[in-house]
């Protein structure tokens, strides 16, 4: 393998420059320090939770509900519910209860397909990381259905996050989430009655959790459509945090909106993140986006919410508000142009095999998760 | 303070929760750590920079046309030219090159007007973290014209910015950007001509850098009028950065949408931010977003480039290209509804003196050295 | 338990103070990160090691080579040699290669004895983490053969420290120990003859690695003589490291002192480290302790090496040395006083099963372990 | 001077193999996070504390207090008293109190002496850090009076150290430290009738704390004699922690001696640390060891403290007790082979000047301050 990359650097020129730079990227978080490891067709995928007080009894009926959304929604509406990842918490539980010292969480990769995969080798799948892993691990790199850059990732986060979800809830902490979007057919944003407990439970249990309950079918016709030609979409997924005091955040480098960001922009898939009115806030008057506050029955609130609950990286007392972008799905049947970057020659790829025309409703619970885990590490 | 304050929580209830969270927010980066201090009406603002290489000499006019760059232009620009902020290197340096020793940089604060800032000590101007900072550090905060949580903080990490970015210009990496939009009025993106070194010298040196000058008045005359009504405007700034070899980055945590968007949210007023394509990629069809690959001229190149030079949150040698969304500046003189949060009562605030009407000209260079940081930080 | 642990809080009085700091504490590194998790008596052990470089080709004999030293040599010289523990790697391997991703290693707790752990559930044993574990966690903590605070932890350590090795080994970096000392009876000190390779080979393959083979009998004896006795030794390693250049480390808060000391220190059973000549520098005049200095075969030396190699927290080029002191193995049949924490009375204890009388050639292979891991850290 | 240094590295060989790991070692802690910068010789030295809770009412009179413990005594008892470093807080405070922002402190080095530091360019002082300075920074470092690493550094320490202990004191935590030996003359180990407030203060407003003040004479006669002969002594330091709760600190990485042992290895001149009985531990049967425990007026006590107040890395509620081991002062007057680095010969080298003919007295505060840091971000 090395002789081949050597050749490969021969020709490429400047792709070795960074080589020795070496990937140190699994944990985050300070005070809830999450440790995810594992490849896609590797013997298992996990996590390390190391932060999680002592005591708590796992809700294990809610680590399973969170788990199943990740895994059962893909982008056929029509395919029943796939089973939850198996997973085993083989430390930092005891008696039924959290220790204190650090949960390790293992999911088997027992459904993954025996075929040949010689062919992704050399082949980068456009989208993918194929090649930048190629090149950033020196060839290395377990190739085997993306490897450790798969989405199956966050499965262990979304378990993780069920767990921060569960803590919250007891300090009246609640996260929601809706598709905002599929390909170019929009639903609306959330309004202030939308951000409320039962409209979060509602859209949690939600096959298909959107506002506008009439865009259902328009949306799934056209995730149908787009599959039957072997392409797929992306979308935009609204998600919101109620609860949350005034006070929590930071100035600067730690502000909410960096935080936040930096988990966020960590799920596979994500291109954008803004918060509260975010990109269309550049387009209105100081006057429009600064969001009156009053007071009202004694607590302090704002007349409109473009700030997305937040004011110099702290929270404000109104709901935490930001909106994601998620790709399309990177891998299509259709055929595109790519390069065998062993060979180094110009090639064409067709992905055959099942594969979900938009990952949007599966992306929804990570985000949540991910918010679930940066909040609580914010006020651990 | 503090009794007002318990009778204040009496009132608002939840917002004492978690105020024994104490900030600790200063420091970024792992390889090239930068921490950052001061008010904005106190002694003096400034920086701790370690992890310079040794040996570097500094490149004195380059500093000062990137600080001047920040501090010169406002939302007029009629407005002559200010001088960049006075800065002094204390430590760090000898003999005119860097030590490799923390290098730390000052800048009084020497024009600071004096006034009564008694009206501030109490009355939380919208958009602004006067609120949030009063509950966070319960009321202790330095509010003079938003004490720690002013823009004026920006200025020393221009000045570290300018150091990376001379660093990285070694390297062959060069970083431009330009105003994609004020207000509602929008310039074009940057085409694949548009990112090298010529043009990115000629929108660094631009006084409003956009790259269809037939825009500019228009978006100046805007400016103008709403200055005139007391009102501001926000828009977006595209950067990008060339030069920069595939294998940059990590998967998950550390990827390099997760790193720059957590540096980048660190700046005031910005609440969005989108890489390549961003959110209009989840408008698009797969075979139209995944970046056909191919070889040409033994570079491996894309056929466009939607995913912003990263995937897998790793760069793949095209341009890295992102955009952020700045939101209208906060002081306004337009009369808007706020609260005395000593006296528990609603107000009227208009907010005199002299503002920017439109802070993105300023935002930018900080945009290019946070992202000069944050490219440093993960190369070295 | 809960109501339990209130009533002795209530009694105990100050002890809940800081009950609400969360223990976060099971990752250690920058470039070569590791996270270690598991409990003694529960489903297993393991560590995740995040930043080894791709494409080394793991030595797995001389992983199991450390692992058996690790797990063989206990306090009776005359028990046969114990089965390493059997590890495996999970993730972050591929065709026998490191990938650069996250390596996981789990060993399973197979040969866990089952038998009744009530009784630990509320003795504390003196010189164990039983109480302080009981209040840190309010009593949730696994109890069970010290739960998280097992040495057992330490194993996967030495698989990390044996990854970290030989990395170290290709660049020329060896690292050896010897036993100092086994309860009052001492050998001599590394002198310059000592710290070569072959002689850290020879230290490494010995049963009783000692410096002095005449001091093996009566060591043992000792050893034998305080086992039949029901109580336990304790001892002093000395440790090594050669090749490493001058120039690596770090002034101040990561001094290699400081970096060593912090990862030995988490060793259980460390109660003390020095560098050089340690506490008997404080004895020296600073004539002696300086270390003269001088130009050899265009080498630098200096002539003696009380301060271990280190100047300024950098290393000069000469050898590293240092050592820790271990206290005797806290499980003794001998009858102690104690309490039993949920009563809330005082208790005799004995504590029976089979228990090294001295844990120090168990101990030093995990010195060599970290001290590999730390140093690997540093040039990484 | 870098083409020197690469004649330099040809001759030295392996030296430069690191050269390229940069320094990134002037920031320590997680909850009460400082940043040191400064040279000996350069415009000032100072600090940024990141964590300070809001609205502490700095204590001048012990801050200033704990400056002259520093700064005062040197080797010569007869010396009077010098006048503590002029500090300047620079930012962090209003009203004065702290805001919770980042506090910047500046010690400006205003009694430089000015004369030739030519000399110093090349010529490595054994002991210090001269040679492995140049080495890790590739001759760039500022020589002048060691620079960065000179023992000055710990001024700003001792700063941050006075507002640690003022906010431990309020919540009933005390620190107190002895001089525990001078060169070969040793004093009793603190006893548990020493451990308390009152007797903490007694040795704080001591000009010489030790406990046994009969060998006062003793110690300062011989001091007066190294320093007549040109050469310097080393001592030890006992330091001790009261009114810590139980349940403070972490297992392994996070343990008790592992974040204090980081920090004091931070402090020059600082060669061993050890917790309890220490290296003595060592030679105890664990039946002494192990200290017995039992309850007594509803509190949880041992009989013993070898463990010096922490089991399994957790503080167990009996005092915190610790000794380090401080070399000679390495500046004298003696003459020293050493050599010259730039011209690559061995010469022999007197430093002249006033020294401090033993630093012990000075370093003792700087011991308390550092575990008032490590103790405050322990417990924040």
């Amino acid at each position: 393998m090395h002789n081949v990359f050597l050749n490969l650097t021969h020709i490429f020129g400047r792709i070795i420059k960074y080589l020795e730079v070496i990937s140190v990227s699994a944990t985050w978080g300070k005070n809830f320090k999450i440790t995810i490891f594992g490849e896609s067709h590797g013997e298992c995928i996990g996590i390390v939770i190391d932060g999680i007080p002592s005591g708590v009894e796992l809700d294990d009926e809610m680590i399973f509900f969170e788990m199943s959304r990740r895994s059962s929604k893909g982008g056929s509406m029509s395919t029943g519910r796939r089973e939850p990842d198996r997973t085993e918490i083989v430390t930092g539980i005891f008696n039924g209860k959290t220790t204190g010292a650090p949960m390790t969480v293992i999911i088997k990769n027992t459904d993954k397909i025996s075929r040949d995969y010689d062919m992704m080798k050399s082949i980068a799948r456009p989208g993918h990381a194929d090649f930048t892993a190629f090149v950033k691990y020196s060839g290395f790199n377990d190739y085997r259905g993306g490897g450790h850059f798969s989405g199956r990732l966050t499965a262990p986060i979304v378990f993780a996050g069920a767990i921060a979800k569960q803590i919250l809830i007891k300090r009246g902490i609640f996260i929601g989430a809706h598709i905002n979007s599929i390909g170019k057919i929009e639903d609306r944003r959330f309004n202030s009655e939308d951000m409320c407990k039962a409209s979060f439970d509602k859209l949690a249990k939600a096959d298909f959790p959107i506002l506008r309950e009439s865009l259902r079918e328009e949306m799934i016709s056209e995730i149908e459509n787009t599959r039957s030609t072997g392409d797929s979409l992306g979308g935009m997924i609204e998600c919101s945090v109620i609860g949350l005091s005034a006070g929590v955040g930071n100035p600067f480098f730690e502000s909410i909106e960096s935080v936040l960001s930096s988990i966020l922009f960590s799920i596979p898939s994500i291109k954008g993140v803004e918060f509260g009115a975010g990109f269309d806030i550049s387009k209105m008057l100081g006057s429009e986006a600064n969001d009156e506050i009053f007071i009202e029955d004694e607590a302090v609130k704002t007349k409109t919410n473009y700030n997305g609950g937040i004011n110099g990286g702290i929270s404000n007392g109104m709901p935490i508000v930001f909106r994601v972008a998620v790709k399309p799905t990177p891998s299509i049947s259709k055929a595109q142009s790519t390069i065998d970057f062993l060979k180094k020659e110009n090639v064409e790829l067709s992905i055959n095999g099942r594969h979900d025309a938009v990952i949007v409703p599966r992306v929804l619970p990570v985000v949540e998760a991910v918010t679930a885990i940066a909040i609580l590490d914010m006020i651990l």
